[in-house]
């Protein structure tokens, strides 16, 4: 075994290994049209949630637990006082009342986070603060309200039954139960939970890291003027950074990276250090130009597909370099690359982050108006959702059919869902929509 | 006038001025308690939206616009193609049929950010791409699938109407028009038409900075160990950051500053600095111990309320310092915190980020079981909110009613609304809830 040997003569020659061949896609339609569902079931088959990372729970907010989190202690952990008040047995106020108080001698104080000095003697009262641990013996809380305040001796107006005012020991969690699970997204609750537990520290799915990109050589970055006439500012990169933000990653804005090859090939190549995902817009129709189409077969295995939709049919994606790392090349055109962003890329994010359910929840809506869609092809169109006169909710499309109109969908609030099989929908009949503002 | 004048005999002695009063606070009932939508009013009536900032457009998204936005261009710039194919005039290819192709030479190439060499002469076909601008005389694409891609001469086998396939210049915005408003919220297709307009900046109120801070000597902070058997864990502080965060605030925990007067009142007046609004919890209700209400009306201008709510009854505000910082003091049980903040905090919060509306939006649900209320005060329980076999949404109460339960808090995804006047809302009927998961 010869540890600086020189070449054998029966050793083969290296040869770089071609990049694994993606799994089967799915089968297409008689028109060679994939299904929308197909495709992004597909998208999500060929992505891996990312790898758990310990977090401080104030940067885990929003992210997906993957641990099962057992409390090692009890809430509460021991009894204690709901109100501000006095201690008692509870017998011995049972016959108190407003005309006929009972007075109680006053033989101490429990401050939450102090231990009574010594169990209650029948016949006296402890005062108590909220959420100080209860005496010994004692059996009942008397709030301040029920009584004249007092300080050596307190004159009690009301009985309180036995147990009353009493938080329990594990009455809300008990020590060795689950209470959280891997899977679970932290939301404000559950942090305050973790934190209630005594959990510092939590496993969970970072945010993904998402790289963007643009290709086309009439595109301009906002801000600079236009060269020429023929030029357009890049909208897509901002749209999709936006978008990408909003569900969750980490975004890097590359932007425009032209129209050259070598160029292209270059920048992805680049990018992939730091990226979970790479998201480009641009070059994957059936142009001469199109050159993400071209260039990355060279860098990983790809699939470009038709997929059965309106708009958003031509996609890409690969899984690129060494780490085959996931990307996805929508189209060109501001709406198809946003409704591509819905339909496939904000699932792939999701399942990403582990975060479920990978897609958005659909609302039923009542068209306002008929609804026309593009038989065999699952019709995405910008709809406007608003609360009818008996409470339900109702849609009507806003603005054209087109999907180089940005201005339109920036007017939307949904996205109605047609699906591939239907031409109209009649007035009054209902429709699936998207909504798409996630905070309002 | 001296510059460097000594004291002047007749001059007064100089007394700092006490703060500013706060404005006249709401009635009360008879019973000395506001009402929730009065207090919440009153303290949204006391905050001022943030300043307005310049923000590249990526650091805006989620943010309020605070400038109406006017288009210096039209979108489309200039009449371009909507598809990869052949610019002709539409009367050259009328005829064109799968069994009689019209075939034309083609005369040349117009890619995106080109402009064509020449203008279309009659009975010629230019080749172009998605995007790129029409050659002048030409009225019509033909689409590369309505031909056979020819390079030198192109076999059109379908007519192509005047204007099929043309996007026109200003179809979708035109220069001089208004396409966003001050207080527009920036969603990620806004940021898009932003960029395809060519703005790169644009003026946001940024997100606040909100510090929190738990008071109590109980606490300790998760990941150390409990001292004694009497302490407990601090949720709150973590609870409410995270809650603020998920707001949208930039959130900055101090954590625990416990009991003593000298050290919250040091502390308090050290956070001024970077913080656009305190928040507090613990300390502010009739308990001995209540550090809070005691020392915050040195500090500025305070309002300690009884709000006719269960649970957050005892609530504190204040305008701080020689900046008049607002602060939000809510009290100490998890539950009464979390329901304090989504009552007043999230309200302010989008009132300093100029987000409307400030209230979460109600929705209406059909009570599964009876729920109970407490008469005289509104109540928020906790509920889980599911949709029933109708369709429709159905609640149900989660957990118990004590407002230290933060395990069922963490189990619940909703807030059920029973107003003040209500005892009892019989099983079947309407009852109103906010819903809580933000992103599902």
């Amino acid at each position: 075994m010869p540890l600086f040997g020189r070449k054998r003569k029966d050793e083969p020659e290296f040869v770089a290994e071609p990049p694994a061949p993606l799994a089967e896609p799915p089968q297409v339609d008689e028109n060679g049209l994939r299904s929308m569902a197909d495709h992004r079931d597909y998208l999500l088959s060929q992505v891996e949630e990312l790898p758990p990372f310990g977090q401080q729970l104030l940067d885990a907010v929003g992210l997906s637990l993957c641990e099962d989190i057992v409390t090692t202690i009890s809430l509460p952990g021991f009894d204690n006082s709901a109100m501000d008040g006095y201690a008692v047995m509870a017998e011995d106020v049972a016959a108190a009342s407003e005309d006929r108080p009972v007075t109680l001698p006053v033989v101490g104080e429990v401050a939450a986070g102090q231990a009574a000095q010594h169990p209650l003697s029948p016949g006296t009262a402890m005062k108590i603060m909220t959420g100080a641990p209860l005496p010994e013996q004692a059996d009942a809380v008397v709030p301040y309200e029920n009584t004249d305040r007092g300080a050596d001796d307190v004159r009690v107006f009301e009985p309180s039954d036995r147990g009353r005012h009493i938080r329990r020991t594990g009455e809300d969690v008990s020590a060795g139960e689950l209470v959280l699970a891997a899977g679970d997204r932290l939301d404000a609750r559950r942090i305050g939970l973790l934190a209630a537990i005594g959990k510092d520290k939590v496993l969970v799915r970072p945010r993904p890291r998402v790289v963007v990109l643009a290709t086309g050589s009439e595109l301009v970055d906002p801000g600079l003027d236009l060269p020429s006439e023929q030029h357009i500012y890049d909208s897509n990169s901002f749209l999709l950074a936006a978008a990408a933000k909003a569900a969750g990653a980490q975004v890097f804005r590359v932007g425009l990276v032209g129209d050259d090859p070598d160029q292209v090939r270059q920048v992805i190549s680049d990018q992939l250090i730091r990226a979970d995902l790479l998201l480009t817009s641009g070059g994957v129709s059936q142009g001469d130009h199109d050159v993400v189409k071209q260039v990355m077969p060279e860098l990983g295995s790809c699939d470009f597909a038709a997929v059965a939709m309106q708009p958003g049919k031509p996609q890409g994606f690969g899984l690129i370099g060494d780490d085959r790392t996931p990307m996805i090349m929508v189209p060109g055109n501001p709406v198809s690359a946003f409704v591509s962003f819905e339909t496939f890329v904000r699932p792939v994010i999701r399942k990403l982050m582990g975060v479920t359910p990978y897609t958005r929840p659909v609302l039923r809506c009542r068209a306002a108006k008929a609804i026309h869609g593009s038989f065999g092809r699952m019709n995405f169109a910008r709809g406007v959702v608003s609360v009818d006169a008996d409470g339900g909710y109702q849609v009507e499309l806003a603005g054209g059919h087109g999907s180089h109109l940005i201005g339109d969908l920036s007017r939307a609030n949904a996205l109605v869902i047609i699906p591939r099989e239907v031409e109209e929908i009649p007035a009054g009949h209902e429709v699936d929509v998207w909504l798409l503002d996630d905070d309002q």
